[in-house]
């Protein structure tokens, strides 16, 4: 908390969403400044850096952690860097907000799980911007205040647009059905046990080889059972859509707000193309509430066990879907730090 | 109620509606049939009547009413026609369902209260059909249970997609906005006292010299404040919306039901494009439950009296736009046969 | 087609849903009469029979089909009774409207398969009310005319407010999620080849041993997936839901029509009770189309193979539900009489 | 733009307004910082600076304007208040974010708006925060986009749960639909020349004397038509809604947003009870993007301009209200500054 009390960020990445975190940090967020960027392509961290006032510019992230102008670290960097950042992040016991996943897998996730547990106090926070999102906290408040009884089931929608190159069916869990694994942990406060998934005749707009649309099912520890059309070559837009079901009543975030318009023979209103546009509120609030947190000495966010568990549940994900089995999830003790 | 049991109807006018009206009473009427149609024009009334097993054909209306098999009459000749039609009725104290308007002015319209009157029973139903709308009666009964306390506005829309050649600017009032006037004075229980009318600049899409659209306002008796958006050449849909404020909620019929559909960047659905669509249903629940009351010996429907009413507020309506001042309705003395 | 041109019916069952069938024959629907009614209790056809007019009481069925008054018949006994009531039509060469469940199991529907085969041509529909439904109409025209492309997914909801003494986890499948058995293959024009059951820990408001709400998911011929939520003990209302997913969009039948109501701090509008409620309009169409067709000598509504395939998917579905195995369907081949 | 390159923001009032606008700019609002606070109660302004890291606190409005760390000011006390305060801020040329009314009439707006012009460029924005809100700014968007052709006719409503003591029939004009004044200014882009207002008989709910609802009407130069129902005691919500017609279509803003929720009987969500729920994020924006433009130099908002016409238009309604005319604005010359 140096320099005028503002919270000095090192920006790790420099890609779309870590580009988006800088201008984000620079013009939204209050009482935190960009102190460095890094990118292991040298100009582009020299680009980035231009852009803010005395923000320095980095190649390595370990460099831009020591520096003095540092106060915390955010990881917008590939998946496979992450595990490396982090554990530099925990030796200089420096607070840190990793864009999901985590790590790439469960076995690194676990430890970096080990390493916090062992620093004896909470510095990693996940980036499952879906917790701050307005919607979703509305639905996790009404489970909460038990307006709808003991949930019982979830009905889960995520729609995209289409995929890029290289987006494989193994992607459609780790990437994109790894929001609804987290939203499940979080909205139930449950872990997910098993995993199922149903795969249609994929659609001929589907990219030749992807198994797209598909079903995934979770059973939770307290019975629940959740359901996910997961679509990422949709076509009509971006839409994430949740329904609980409780003994009571239902509650459903998502569909169809905005602008209600009639014309040419309809009425309704637009649908977002994309998760920036869906989820722009949410990470601003996120990002938001770990600068306001983290200037407090607090982490509060979902926790690096929140993103152990989700990869977890994804190896499970990819293995049903593999196999066409029902396959169950085992997740390692968990240590006191979160709860164990 | 002659052979069979069944209710023989003489449908007077063979236009787009009189087609319509013996075919639903051919096809869709419980406990009713096309004894005889009437049509000036005698070919037409002819091939009318061969699609229709029994069916008499004649040119003129009393004869047809003089026809053994014809316990009841439609009427759907054009405005200018009920009168002589409706008097020959009450002369032969048959059972008359008169399409809207009742007649085309209030004079002959308060001629044709005053002959009922003297016949002393009720013998005409008026084609206000919006009374028998599902969402309409909804309404109704919302407002009638109080759930809503004393209603204190209402907020009117109707639009059509486009006029035909030769619809004028008091036609909008004559012809559209006269469901309105019944809604309102059915929904409210309520005497409309004054009319206003506000001519925004016209649509371009309006035919030349067209006032499209309009906004008319009702003051009623019990202090009530009516709204209605008047809009024949909208272009996109059929739209009828009724908005009911009342001292402890709102309840709105119209809108948006039907099938919801996400496609092409859009969430929504269809606007039906025509009122045959929208008010199919309830054009059949009219003429079921006029058929089932007449059976009985009763008149149930909306009277000669709102038939009367609605045109003398049209007439101060159309004075209204023409002056673009407050104008107050005045109606006769309401004859005791009507509750007055 | 005797006496006044109008079709005589046989009511067989005088319980709730065949006094309700009594009811519409006599008051909603064209061209029809009720004939005869025919209970095991002498008594309480007595009784309904006197309630219309030139209406003969029986006890048994195959005597009611013999009364020269006849012309079709209307089974709405329980289950058990409906094998031999079809057969003794098939034998009277009678069309049949039958209540759902065709019988009670896939070996005697397969026999009246069979019988009717023999018969040479359609005499039976089976009394599936939803592809009566303006909205699940909706629904199909828009797959068949191809708007969303090739169907990959359909998302089903199936809501009761409560269910009565006796109800089990087995009649969820055969008295419920036959619905949506049939719905998926009439939607989707394709057979249902495997089923599984997920079984959340049951609501505490559900009656002590019955599995509620449960996950049922359908694999098609054609490689679709279908998921249904049963839940009926949902407390709240009935509600019955669909979305189709297809290649380029979605489409939902079902949710929030109605009037629109702000009162007391919410928005939004009243949830039917009951599916009398919801499919009061899809029962009279159900009705009126098969007197029409029947007067036309056709058969036109779901076939007893329809029936028959319902019945063999819902024994695997009991069986999954048991076993929590997915459980593949075995049909029999489907006779030339059903384009097979 | 002194310490740390942040708005020192003196804020003039610290009562409801104020004191959430300190919280405000304390929390949320990125590079600014409550320098100074001013309540004519001195104890109120201290302990309201107290809550704020190095903010001055006084009672005199010059005093703060004078403070080196004051850059800008943002005025929130009682309208009366508000043009001495003005006429202050532009003697020391700071920028000044002006809660709306600008100054309780027209006669004062028209000498800050003069004041402006003398002083040759732009200082004041005034607080009309609904151009900030998402929905309104998408509704502004597609009207500007020319997606609906030219817009007719604007349906407005706005409804409070309840009235404080004091609330009169004049402030329903002056606090309340001074919001749809400026709205319908703003989104159309058109000066308001008539005001006509419709009394129906209040609601029993509204306190005794209070005219409640009402129907305001406008006339814009364009010729559109504009009605607004007012209902200060509705009783179950804050809802604010605009539906714009347009030539080829309608787009309506508000209503419905927020989760589905079925339970109870009922299927809808829940309506905010109050304007600081209903326009939190709308008053965020606000006030970043006064600091946002502020810091850049520029003035970007609702002008003084637009704060005189909306206070030469609340007149004429007052007018209209009392004498049950229809009323026309009569608005001075627009200065160069504004575009005149």
């Amino acid at each position: 908390m140096t320099r005028d009390g503002t919270l000095g960020v090192a920006v790790i990445g420099t890609g779309r969403m870590g580009s988006d975190h800088v201008r984000r940090i620079d013009e939204v967020i209050s009482d935190a400044r960009v102190a460095a960027v890094v990118d292991i392509d040298g100009e582009r961290a020299k680009a980035a850096a231009r852009r803010v006032d005395g923000c320095a510019a980095y190649t390595d992230a370990a460099a831009a952690m020591a520096d003095d102008g540092v106060d915390a670290v955010l990881i917008a960097s590939p998946g496979p860097a992450h595990e490396a950042a982090l554990l530099e992040a925990f030796a200089r016991d420096l607070p840190v907000l990793c864009e999901k996943p985590l790590t790439p897998d469960a076995a690194s996730a676990l430890r970096v799980v080990r390493a916090e547990a062992r620093l004896g106090h909470r510095r990693a926070q996940v980036g499952f911007m879906r917790r701050y999102d307005a919607r979703f906290r509305q639905l996790k408040a009404v489970l909460d205040a038990g307006v709808l009884g003991r949930p019982l089931m979830l009905h889960c929608v995520h729609r995209n647009v289409a995929t890029g190159p290289g987006f494989t069916s193994t992607m459609t869990i780790s990437d994109s059905v790894v929001h609804e694994i987290d939203a499940t942990r979080w909205l139930l406060g449950q872990e997910i046990i098993a995993v199922t998934v149903l795969r249609p005749t994929p659609s001929a707009v589907a990219p030749e080889g992807l198994s797209d649309p598909q079903l995934v099912l979770f059973e939770t520890a307290g019975g629940a059972v959740v359901d996910v059309e997961i679509f990422v070559n949709c076509g009509f837009g971006y839409q994430v859509r949740c329904e609980a079901v409780g003994e009571h009543g239902t509650a459903r975030a998502g569909d169809d707000d905005g602008l209600y318009v009639n014309a040419a023979g309809r009425w309704g209103g637009e649908i977002p193309q994309d998760y920036v546009v869906r989820f722009a509120d949410a990470y601003d609030r996120e990002v938001q509430a770990w600068v306001d947190a983290t200037r407090r000495g607090e982490v509060t966010g979902p926790s690096a066990w929140d993103g152990y568990a989700a990869a977890a549940v994804c190896e499970a994900g990819v293995c049903a879907q593999a196999t066409g089995e029902r396959t169950t999830v085992t997740l390692a003790p968990r240590p006191a730090l979160y709860g164990g």
